[in-house]
């Protein structure tokens, strides 16, 4: 789970929504623990109106990690990622999503020890469409 | 969510395990409650040295239910279930348990108000071997 840990701790984020035109903005928190002697963390990801529980794993069988989402309106997905390659983490998987299954790919870079940066897209037919950039820094 | 409410609440459960022969014998906590504004259950299963989460949701668009499953020896899985048919809530899908990927079943009946009942199989080619039976009762 080391590829993980710089997940770990509470940060405070700032996220620009792409799919409305033109793009809004707002600030979350999250927040990412071990849980279960640390074989899975647990992030927390927190903004007005909106809970998102997101947990990780590894499958050793694969060598690849997983995840499991759900939130507070009723939307969850799984993903998987085959761990970092080439300075990026990128996880894909079918979502459920205000009424809608949709194939998401998440990708993280680390901007430094305490920045790291998520971008969200919808797969379409193979292509990326952009749906997030969230900015998040380790709070002191 | 209806279906899935006799879970709800505090339970304790005896467990027999039919992996081995003779066959062992045990107790555990089954606690399940709303969260996520009640569209998920978290059910906290505990019983010595062993720590189980299962997160129950529903697909509006299969109308179906969706389990996570996680624990602390880095055991993991998710299940489908149609819902209840003819008297018992199935749930199938595949697990990584120690070591192996294995395809798992689990049947739910309700015994009473106050006590279900959850048999575990695994599936292989098409034919259950039974894994587990555990009968859980509401406490006072």
């Amino acid at each position: 789970m080391e590829e993980l840990d710089f997940l770990l701790g509470d940060f405070s984020c700032s996220w620009v929504n792409l799919t409305v035109d033109p793009p809004t903005t707002g600030s979350a928190e999250w927040n990412t623990e071990r849980t279960m002697r640390g074989h899975f963390y647990v992030m927390d990801q927190t903004m007005p109106g909106l809970k998102c529980k997101l947990i990780f794993g590894r499958d050793p069988l694969t060598a690849s990690f997983i995840t499991y989402y759900y939130d507070n309106f009723g939307n969850f997905g799984t993903t998987t990622s085959p761990g970092w390659r080439n300075g990026v983490l990128v996880f894909t998987g079918e979502y459920y999503a205000f009424g809608a299954k949709t194939v998401f790919l998440e990708e993280f870079t680390r901007e430094g020890e305490n920045h790291y940066v998520k971008k969200g897209f919808h797969l379409v037919d193979g292509d990326r469409v952009p749906v997030d950039i969230i900015e998040c820094h380790r709070k002191r």
